[in-house]
């Protein structure tokens, strides 16, 4: 029986187990694997050890791995336990999630204790899972591991070579993620990579990810006189390091919007037609968008849709900027220094590193002689994109059209997953980034929840996507 | 006699009376008047009471007059007490000073104590005074005291109508003195005020300040989305203040280094020839300038001169700047506000309250339509200037000559004396401004010092002047 040929008992399995996939799921949220506070350092280790176990009992050799951090599970499905896949032609899978969760506090925000996950019905019927970590990610990861184990219970295999990988420490920046990806590339790298950690377009709409934005951000320090100033006696002559920011700053845009960096657009290409398209019918207006935040006018480049601006399109931001008297009242002084923080959001094939050195010429050309600029480097991540011809991606939307009765749009996201990037780079695979969350999640706040029919559906989405994916 | 002939005989007094002078200030350089501190304000009195009675031994009518602050001394030279004058026809004059001084902290930087004033000869034989307060303003106020003194030992009057203002706050801000100056307006407002407050151009070419710019202090607080955003999900969409607030800033200046907020030169003139000439004369070289504060090339106004760059061209500075993460490391947010500080120095009749609504507007015009702009208002005080062809100029610039062997030179003040723009303003007259002050008189810093021959060619100086305004 190939995996297509089951998904019918596979998915009538997936309903018919909801509520025992529900009670692994709690298990597993009540584990208060917060990964940034070294005080739950033991909570992270059990919220592994669970995961293993549970992986275990889908037939996964499964190994709790050490990092100088949280550990990381790694489950391989093997040799023979896998459905018979057209004889090798399906693609060999790594599913990447995390046990880890953002902190809690402020706790008294929370209306009831956030390890303590139930089961809330709103008004009109919507029922949802609120815990912390109820969306992210372990109620989003775990719809993958229960498609799985139904595909187990139903056909007693896997329906494709699946290596698992959930890290522990995803909330504070898979900061030990990247060395573990490059010391085990040989094990990690599959045909492609499937992610559960992002969003639909709204409750009734499935999404897939397509892209992710890359990454620069600079610190710029600027000297100019080699001390503090009174305006009035040397107010004329003595350069003023604010406004040699400023300068710098304002001549970051054009007024049309774009960024005036030399060579910053090279690399960057426009849509397809067709997904220019289906972003156009989500309609996304600003009204929409930014009235939820107090503004109405995109600040982006002109001529382009509001959803291109915030995820196909770069952008250059002042994400902080200091210098000179800040407090209370009037105070006439010439600061010696000011200081930026610059940061680039990239999209295609845009270099990290010369767009850095590109910024970087830039200020220094705008800085007079006598004056001083450093820079401070301190993240670096390239965009990462699917390409929008790839079978994996028709076969995931086509599979989500099925189970939401809705054709999936395929969306860039705005924000970065730095490990994506290390797929694509390192491990030279593809990602594909399914995701079940809602824009009203609270991920990262209190009160996070996750929609029952997120994680039923979720795991039927999956379901489906692995029967095509095995063909 | 009058006071011109009896000249010869006051600076001989000056000459012989020099240790009692000193004798005199060591008295008030005891005094530990810092008005700051509101524990200091027994001495303040103190200072105040000190003053008094010394003014009362040359004749004076003396009151200490209180304010919702430290006293302020006012001394009446009064009807017949005076000499001739021509029948009336010299000016009367007011002359202002203060008796109190700045906070001594780091007290540990302090070669001697601050208060127990002491001589030190320098190598070479140059003489210095060291004591807080040494320079500002007992010592300038009493080199004034002291002429008048001799006046009164050799002809048994004082040249000139004179009435002395010896205030206690100008070293916060004279808070309670323009008010003061309000409420008494008729007894203080004289044909001419002097003030000995200012520095010579070197320590042997003397100098009269005949401007000094004024002040408009404006705080703009801009806010874009009514929260902080991450620039992943909203970077390209919404509006970031910073990039507002660089885009007004880089604005307030052209290519040429002039402010180009519409109007803001009205009211600027240009020197007259010979004043040009006279500063091009000084050659203030960048180096000289600029060196000791690490910079090299002046800021302001292509196609001027450094000295007028800092002291008769208005000017735009952004003293203070503040928005978004400043902290250690990289945070992604688009702040939802952003505040600078901007002053303008003033100069000639440019008009405080245009400029600031010139700039206001010039500001609004750059804030995009949903997007809110504040603004608060710190200060506001017109430059001031005394005509340059002003007969008590003349005559001081000739007096000054005369006792240093070398012209005056006529310099614009970079900084504000507020009180001086009330004089003008206020009671209807001009200030002739002579200081001996010298660049290394540490005014404000730990081993404050007056030059001996600052304060004894001092005391010359006003002597020689009191008696050419006195015809």
């Amino acid at each position: 029986m190939t995996a297509s040929e089951a998904l019918p008992q596979v998915l009538e399995r997936v309903d018919r187990d909801l509520q025992s996939s529900l009670d692994r799921l709690f298990a597993l949220l009540r584990i208060q694997s917060v990964s940034t506070d070294p005080a739950y350092a033991p909570q992270c280790r059990k919220a592994a050890e669970y995961v293993a176990a549970d992986l275990r009992s889908l037939g996964f050799d499964v190994s709790v791995r050490p990092t100088a951090g949280h550990p990381v599970v790694i489950g391989k499905s093997g040799d023979g336990k896998t459905a018979d896949n057209r004889g090798g032609t399906a693609p060999r899978v790594l599913f990447y999630g995390h046990y880890d969760v953002q902190p809690v506090d402020p706790l008294d925000l929370w209306q009831t204790p956030p390890f303590e996950p139930r089961i809330e019905t709103l008004d009109g019927g919507r029922k949802i899972i609120v815990a912390r970590g109820a969306c992210d990610d372990k109620g989003q990861a775990m719809t993958f591991v229960e498609a799985c184990r139904a595909f187990k219970a139903v056909t007693g295999k896997l329906p494709l070579d699946i290596t698992m990988m959930i890290e522990g420490e995803e909330e504070c920046g898979s900061k030990h993620l990247f060395d573990f990806v490059r010391d085990n590339a040989a094990e990690l790298k599959r045909d492609l990579a499937l992610v559960c950690d992002t969003g639909m377009w709204d409750a009734r709409t499935p999404s897939i990810t397509t892209s992710l934005r890359g990454l620069v951000y600079e610190e710029v320090r600027l000297t100019c006189a080699d001390r503090d100033l009174h305006s009035g006696l040397f107010g004329g002559a003595a350069r003023n390091p604010i406004h040699v920011l400023a300068d710098i700053i304002s001549a970051l845009h054009k007024p049309d919007g774009s960024v005036a960096i030399p060579g910053f657009y090279d690399g960057v290409h426009e849509l397809p037609d067709d997904v220019k398209a289906d972003l156009a019918g989500l309609d996304l207006t600003p009204e929409k968008f930014l009235g939820q935040v107090g503004l109405k006018i995109p600040a982006g480049e002109k001529g382009r849709m509001l959803i291109e601006q915030i995820s196909t399109r770069p952008t250059a931001e002042v994400n902080g900027i200091v210098g000179g008297y800040t407090g209370e009242g009037a105070k006439t002084v010439i600061p010696g220094k000011a200081m930026a923080k610059v940061s680039f959001r990239l999209v295609g094939a845009q270099d990290p590193e010369k767009i850095r050195a590109a910024f970087r010429d830039f200020a220094r050309a705008r800085v007079p002689a006598d004056c001083r600029v450093e820079f401070g480097n301190f993240t670096s991540a390239p965009a990462f994109e699917v390409a929008f011809d790839s079978p994996a991606l028709a076969k995931a939307r086509a599979a989500l059209g099925e189970e939401w009765g809705k054709k999936a749009v395929t969306v860039g996201g705005g924000g970065s997953i730095p490990i994506v990037g290390d797929f694509k780079t390192v491990l030279g695979m593809d990602t594909l980034m399914v995701g079940f969350a809602l824009d009203d999640d609270r991920v990262h706040s209190p009160n996070e929840k996750y929609d029952l029919n997120s994680f039923h559906k979720g795991t039927r989405s999956w379901a489906r996507i692995l029967a095509a994916l095995a063909g």
